[in-house]
């Protein structure tokens, strides 16, 4: 593995502890100010490290505790400069109003290196649809 | 730009006709025969090219005639040999069923220089979800 691979996979075990205990900071820091990102809900799409800082903020205090989190089938391509990854991403929780969620989604996550830092300049995550019925699929398995 | 961004500005254009003349096999040589991709509509995650062959051949065949496609908001992030794009793809057209769809949805790809081709290792497409609705949204417009 490239040294840049492994950086980034030093990243993401980084990200996956800060969504576990629901550490807003240290997840908004590896982010672009300018980031571009298509997330899981609507909107069609955001632009900006404060928005993504929100949303986290929102989706983070709908958990009662800790999340359980993991991020399964990582694929790390890295060059010097450029990198990106993809994976199946893992939510486990209790929401503040008392449903169990045990949800899957879908992770892309590029890179740009930036003043010798990892920064994530664009990030996509979702689920896909049930063409028959129109509702986001929920509740897939890998 | 540089030029491996003037590459993949290049490739996306193709891709732009190639959707539009329904040209199945002109998309597919340009991913990876073991190319991962999440897809708008399920399932969760596909493995290789001929999945994406599949589904194209699926989708294109659910419309009449030609379709109206462009990829909107291009950004292109490039190395020599690791790069990534997005934008927002909007597909219109009249389906073989006789119902009118002109939808958004985002676009994310992923390439690797391999044997000196831009080749598509990842792409990931989608739409988000309405959390109040649990539906896919469909009708969003950038």
């Amino acid at each position: 593995m490239s040294s840049s691979a492994a950086q980034i996979r030093g990243l993401i075990g980084d990200r996956v502890k800060a969504v576990r205990g629901k550490d807003v900071d240290a997840l908004v820091l590896h982010y672009a100010r300018d980031v571009l990102s298509f997330d899981v809900v609507n909107p069609l799409q955001s632009t900006g490290s404060d928005a993504i800082k929100k949303r986290l903020d929102e989706w983070f205090s709908s958990f009662q505790g800790s999340i359980d989190f993991e991020i399964n089938d990582l694929k790390i391509t890295a060059s010097e400069d450029v990198a990106f990854c993809h994976g199946l991403s893992n939510v486990k929780g209790t929401t503040t109003i008392g449903g169990k969620i045990s949800m899957w989604y879908r992770t892309t996550i590029c890179y740009q290196k930036m003043d010798g830092r990892w920064t994530i300049t664009h990030e996509h995550d979702s689920v896909p649809f049930n063409v028959e019925s129109g509702n986001a699929s929920l509740d897939l398995k890998p």
